[in-house]
Order: C-alpha cells, then structure tokens, then sequence
C-alpha cells in the first residue's frame, strides 16, 4: 500500500470553527493529518507573526482521532511552530488552510489569515492551498464545497503545485443552481471602501467599528470575482514576490535617483519647492 | 507660492518612536504633515486589520506642533481611519510610513507593518512610500536617511508613483562608508530560517520565542539584498496583485480540474489513492 500524504492543517477562524472540521473531515480521506491552528478567532490577521510576545503550544481536544494543536498566535505562527517544532522530524506533502467563514477572493487575500497561513508554507518551500466559502452567515452550509476541496486536493498531490506559490480557492456560497465547475483566475481588481462607524462609549469617549463595502472595479472576465458570479469555483495562484517589475524601468528612466554619485538635494525640483526647502 | 503637498505619516513603531521623529522633521521640510499612527509597536503586524474589535483615534501630544492622531489598531488601521475619518474631507498628495526600526528588505515586506502601511495607501489610491532602517539597535542613528528621505520623496511628488505602486525603500546601517548611492531592485527571493526558543514558564508549562535567521537565497545582482550589501539605498517597487500569472496556464494545461464539465473524484489519482478514498 501506498504511503499516505503528510497533510498539515490550519486557518484563521480557530480550531472549533465549523469550516476546519469541514476540511480535516475531507482530508482524512487522502491521508495522515496534523493540526496546527488558532486557539481562538484570528480573522484580518493579514501577515501577522508574534515577535514581541510569547506563544502557547497546546495539544487541542478539538479533533477526538487527529494529531491536533491550539496555538495562541496568528496562522502564521502556527505554520512556522508546525514546520520548526510539530513536525520538524517529518515534512508534510501539503498545507491547507481554512475552510474560510466568509470570501478571501481578490483584495482580500492580502487581509487574510486564512491565506497568510499558505503563503508561510509556499515561503517554507511545501505546497499549499487556502480554502474560503464566500458566506458569511452564522450556520454556514459547507457541504457543497467537499467534494471540490477533495478533486483541487488530490490534484496538487499528484500533479504539484510550482515552488513559491500557494491557492488561492474560494467557493460560492450555496445556491439553488449547482456550482458550475473550477476555473483558475487572477486576483480581480478590487478594494473595500472602508466606513467607519462613530460611537460613543458609556463613559461619553468615542470608538470606532470599522465596516465598508466591496467593489470591483475590474471588469475583466478572468478574475476570480467574474468566476464566482457565475457559481464558478476560483483557483488563484499566489506568489509572494511583491515586486512591481513594470515599474523598475520607470523609475530609472524618469526619476532622477542618482543625479551624480552622490544626490543632491532638491537639484530637480520646482522653485517654490526650493525656496520652502 | 504654491500650495504645499499634504503628506500623510505612519508607521509600526507607534507613534513615540525615534524613526517616525525623523520622518516628520524631514516631510515639514517638504509639505504639511498630519500624523496617524499607532498608539504602541505594531512591529510584524503585516497586513492585518481590526475587524471583531473596536478602534480607538485620539489627538496626540507625540508632536507639538503637527496634527497628530495616535490609534489603537494596526498600521493599516491607521491609513483607513486616516483617509475615511481624519482626512475626509482632504486628500494627501503622499503617505509615507516610517522610518522602521529594522529592515524590511525582501521578504520581510510580508510582514512589516511599515509597509502594510504604505500598501494600504497604494490600494486606496494614494503614492506611497514605506522607509525602513537595516539597524536593530537601541540607539539607532537615523542622520544618515535624511537627505536621501527627502530626495526620494521629493522625486516621489515631482515624477509621481505609478498607480497601484508603493515604493519600499530600506537604508544600509551607518557605517564608516558613505551610501553609495539608490539602486532600483527587485525583491529578494530570501526566507526567515524559524528556530523556536522554547522555555518553562515559572509554574512548568512550556511556551515560545520566536527566533531566526534571514537567509538569502537569491544571487542576483538586481535585489535588494544586494544592494543593501553594498552600501546602497534600496528602492523596491511594490504591487498589491498577488497573482503568479505564470502559473495560470500551467494549472490549466497541466491539471485536470473540471474533468467533465462535474468533477469525479479520484478519477485522475492513483489506485491506491482511490482505494484509499
């Protein structure tokens, strides 16, 4: 028989979220787990690590037949401590992160926890894949997502995922209409256009919530978000070189970075800027 | 005369700290500066947002005589409530986010709350710039970054920032040899390497620091890593599209992810994946 894949699961909603139990129920199917999550809610993490704090490493009660643990952190902490502590005998084949209680398409991968934590592992060299449910209801319906996490799972064990990239999956919420297939897409053009909410404490002192809307403004036909409006599954593939490379010969050729060896301050700037300066 | 550009300052040291000190004193050379900034070190934050927790924005006394805010949340808090509260009525010509107590070259823009910063600014629009220093020390000396704060912001308002685009400049330590200049680069391909430091807490029970080493594997020239090595002020263009596009074609040729136009199961695995399935 044939060795199982080493799968090593996390996310960012904590360990007794619904969504990963969801996921571990799925990958149990294909091969040995281990748990590596939150103790507690860690949503909008973004790329978060604990640096100027400690972190607590618990074996979890949460999964009755799953190697499984809370760890205090952010997603990425727990995917360094699984990598460099947990596992550091063994190397898992596959990283899975979520299943996301609500969308972590487009602009919001960058606020992600749920992706943080498959973008430290594609970073730690091990494939990955982050799942979200574009649903953020309390009782979310995750059953139409499992055979799809189990077919996109499979597919990375046997075809691979390049080096440095990490899934980016999402799921339509349930519907009436069937989903209509998988398509792999770019992240859209996208941003939350931020309100805030302006209240006032017992003590007179005011806070804030922070609420906003989402809008695409690209109009694009292979984005994720096109995908989802049409009850496709989005795959995004992500790397994690930020570089803007179209804008390295923009700034050679018309910024004047180096005037000569050594710069000079304000050499190019207007006269009004001078006289201020 | 001219009107003076309005500059937006942030950082993730929070606001008392030394490097945001100098940012400030070299933008009132340049514009009229208003500061929100977190009320305390926000440091490896990344991209993270406070979304379950409630936001607090005061006045701050940080700065006699600029408008200045101190805010309970991330850097990226900071710009939102900056753009959509303190400044809604205005809009900034620039934000920059600094100077970082420690250098946020390559990968480490994942994590930096400097740059999240400086990122959230390009996603709403707004030319931005993240400043970093390469020194972890105590009493670190930041005289050297002045004049070439100015010059790279100056040129940032004079020849502007492409759309979409923040720039993450870092600077070489001091050192006895004078900066070589600014080098446009492209971001490193580079990790932290985790080591765990795992300790007794005085009743017994373990918990952990986070420690690690940088680690570079990237031997262009073109990085900037190597420019930091030699001496020079690195300026790395930043976008916030994730998407490997090179992978795209590859998952759809080399994958098999709407086998018929319903995805079976295993049908593409292994026999022993299937039996196991």
């Amino acid at each position: 028989m044939e060795k199982k894949p080493l799968i090593l699961v996390s996310n960012d909603d904590g360990i007794t979220a619904p969504g990963i139990h969801t996921l571990v129920k799925v990958m149990k199917r294909i091969g040995e787990v281990v748990v590596v999550a939150p103790d507690g809610p860690q949503s909008g993490m973004g790329h978060a690590i604990t640096i100027g704090n400690t972190l607590r490493l618990d074996r979890s009660l949460a999964f009755s037949d799953v190697e499984s643990y809370e760890c205090s952190g952010t997603p990425a902490d727990c995917v360094k401590l699984a990598k460099h502590h947990v596992l550091r005998d063994r190397k898992p084949d596959l990283v899975v992160s979520g299943i996301n209680h609500g969308s972590n398409s487009s602009i919001s991968v960058l606020y992600s926890g749920t992706m943080s934590a498959a973008i430290e592992a594609a970073i730690e060299g091990l494939p990955a894949i982050g799942f979200s449910l574009c649903d953020y209801g309390h009782d979310i319906d995750f059953s139409h997502t499992e055979e799809y996490v189990e077919l996109i799972t499979r597919q990375a064990l046997e075809f691979g995922i390049p080096a440095g990239v990490a899934l980016n999956v999402n799921f339509p919420k349930k519907s009436e209409q069937e989903i209509a297939g998988i398509k792999v897409c770019r992240q859209a053009r996208a941003k939350w256009e931020e309100e805030f909410d302006e209240r006032l404490d017992p003590r007179g002192r005011s806070y804030f919530w922070l609420t906003g809307n989402f809008v695409n403004f690209d109009k694009g036909d292979d984005t994720d978000e096109a995908a989802l409006a049409q009850n496709y599954v989005s795959v995004v593939p992500c790397q994690f070189d930020m570089t803007a490379n179209h804008v390295i010969s923009v700034l050679n050729n018309d910024w004047n970075l180096n005037p000569n060896a050594k710069p000079t301050i304000g050499s190019k700037s207007k006269e009004g800027a001078e006289a201020e300066g």
